[in-house]
């Protein structure tokens, strides 16, 4: 399991959020509270959004809470849009390229979870990148095989769908072996306007995902951030949080539907 | 391009090879003569058998020439065979497991060249490794992939066969693109008791290939590691060297046939 | 703290202390259980003697636990004395030469425990050291200080006395500004044949040290490598472990004397 | 010897000087023209600053050339004052805080040269460290003893009278043991505000320094960044440019007197 921090709203420096608070991002690296690992030293990312149109990304194979040059540039780098993310691996190697969020184009993505049976399916989960990405799988993570599949899925045209579908394609994968495997996904996702979180797992109990919002702005987590959790609302399982450039964030109703078939 | 050393012989501490020569494998990492890459800082590796059949790796980001646990570690580990690598990145990101020597299971194996048009052909070569392999390809180079798939062409019943079998079956893909583009492999392999080399390209110049032999014992180097170059042969290209185990190295003809299809 | 092992007694594989055992060092690494510290992921090291009269060394900044190179290396290489330690830092930097074990010499020397007030009294310390050796203090830790300081102590000549004498001039430094900081130095020290360990503390609870000794073997933990914890003896405050070669270890009293200027 | 560059000027993105021209800092750090060290590969930083009084820092013990996350930040961070540098270590471990440049408070400074005989004397340049500063001493190098010596001396209060006396009391010992030692130093220094840099050498050559100047901005280069040189002027040995905030560049003599006994 990972924590990870989501942020959208005013431009701020980074450190507000990812090693100011109490429960700071760093914090949970070190200890986290709702998650199964209780720590997250297997790497760590950040991607954020300023005058380029394309992402900047800083990730390193070191723990975060022993980091200064996260330090420095959570201090120094202001955004409106941001991404953080601390691992624990649940087997593929710490390496920069499988530490999260993962870039492509103007889009960032980070995951927090785990799909079944990996190994065994691999294979099939890449089959889903289009040959015009597959250049860009860079690591060897099922989260950034997810990533590269949900674009060729069509995540600028359709994100809930191709997220849905896309699911729901890997969802039967890791039931083909007649017996069926966890599979957990709890992420983010951003083209640098418009931001998406998903909260979704089968045969298993989705990873946590809270929110807060303050007008348009937002921030997600795996976690709270205070030890004042009243100011955080839960996502119900099987929810989408729907961030678009210049509106409110929602929260709606995120369903995988099972028929691939009849897609 | 990269550097590499293969040694078999009477057991010896790694220093004697990759540290201590005046032109030793640590010295070519800072700068190399025969390589179009004058600096090989791209990581590097130790591969080695003891008495344990599956063999030691000690694989790192860093360049060679600063590393001090390298220093450590030739001096103390002793061995009858052993690889060192030391790596030229041609794109692929510089992580530990996109380091050479790759291993699995007892084998050993360390590459240097290239696959033209890799971005492009990378799925078909991938696709030569068999499903229980797959998951042993932890990293993303195009020298691992070959390397599986070998080992699922039939290196352990046929080395030399296995080996040229998938040499011709990626360069017919390097090809088929309408244009021929260039394909290069200077490489080593083993399995703990029969060493084996090969020089060969396509479209191109092979990279060099030197040994030394004195009775059974053999060094292979992609350059002389002595000022004094005389002790060193060049292996022709399209050639192999067969150090088969308590047996004295022969250099042999290595052919690529390009019918694939009729194999 | 910090969590290390000390082995002297038959040649085996590093391997049955370091990454095998339930409690193994490595699964200290990640949580720890009598530890103010529960995770150790600030670097790592080991250091070991074989054919050489120095020891080799690998240190690392990486989490032990995530650390492939330390696996290969446990599982091949083989010593009768050897030192392992994982690191939770009490503010110096995070670098290689800033892991323990320390080595200078024949030496090696790791420690678990802390100088109180370091900051304001790491001069005095550094000043213990000898000029001869001043050059060899590469990192900027208190344990490093204090290692030379003992090698300047005579630390070849008379090992209990140039400990205790060095520790009664530090923990006098660390009384001096008028309250008294704490002081802890759980630590172990060999030249290749003899091995010493120390529990001591000044103003504080000294940090934990076992041994369990089969004839002349024995090996030195900060906690149970075992869930099993029967066979392990907790050596007092104050007391010392000797094992010189040939010889069955000893648990002896040690007594810092604190009328240094008498000395 | 270093490369490095300081800048100050418009706010730029950082890609224009570090990564972008020909010869850019990162094409350097692969292969320097006018450098006894051709290839620049242990470690990298960077320093900037920003909204914040303090500097921000990144530094890295890879090389610049192989480092993705120097690509995103160089394009992402923008600032009117930064300094970047690629070194090549005279002997001191690659650890970050070894790499250049250092910070302390609102002050950066970096530098290309060498104090010869720098085991011997090193104890003697600590001690021109105010205790209050001993605590910023994280690395080992002798250009970070430079630094804190430089603001112990009085850096805020009067710059070139500070660096001349630090320098001349230096200079002298690498005189004293009978023989005179080279001593070059190439370096900059601001803070925040008013930018420094200096060319000296005693018993040697100078390393080189070029600057190029439009209005108020500077540009300062160890070698230029053009294939074309001819916008580039070295500066002479013995010289310094001072920079002054909202004042365009100066070129001025530099004398480092030798009575040091006298001052």
């Amino acid at each position: 399991m990972c924590r990870w921090i989501a942020y959208r709203g005013e431009t701020i420096a980074l450190e507000h959020y990812v090693t100011a608070p109490a429960r700071s991002l760093v914090a949970q690296s070190l200890h986290a509270l709702e998650s199964t690992a209780s720590t997250h030293g297997d790497g760590f990312g950040l991607g954020w959004y300023g005058d380029h149109p394309e992402p900047g990304l800083y990730r390193e194979v070191r723990p975060a809470w022993s980091d200064d040059n996260l330090r420095y540039l959570c201090r120094h780098i202001r955004s409106h849009l941001f991404f953080a993310h601390v691992r624990s691996s649940t087997g593929t190697p710490i390496t920069r390229p499988n530490c999260h969020p993962f870039a492509c184009g103007r889009w960032l993505f980070m995951h927090n979870g785990m799909i079944g049976n990996w190994n065994r399916i691999r294979r099939r989960v890449e089959a889903l990148i289009p040959d015009e990405l597959y250049g860009s799988r860079i690591g060897t993570t099922d989260s950034e095989a997810v990533f590269l599949a949900l674009l060729g899925a069509g995540l600028d045209r359709d994100p809930i769908g191709a997220t849905a579908r896309t699911l729901a394609a890997i969802t039967e994968m890791t039931r083909e072996e007649g017996r069926a495997e966890a599979m957990r996904f709890t992420a983010a996702v951003t083209n640098g306007k418009d931001l998406y979180a998903f909260r979704y797992a089968a045969n298993d109990q989705a990873n946590t995902l809270y929110y807060r919002a303050v007008g348009k702005d937002v921030v997600l987590v795996s976690e709270p951030l205070d030890e004042d959790r009243s100011d955080w609302q839960l996502v119900p399982p099987d929810h989408a949080v729907v961030a678009r450039a210049g509106r409110a964030p929602e929260v709606v109703p995120f369903t995988v539907t099972r028929q691939v078939a009849a897609e």
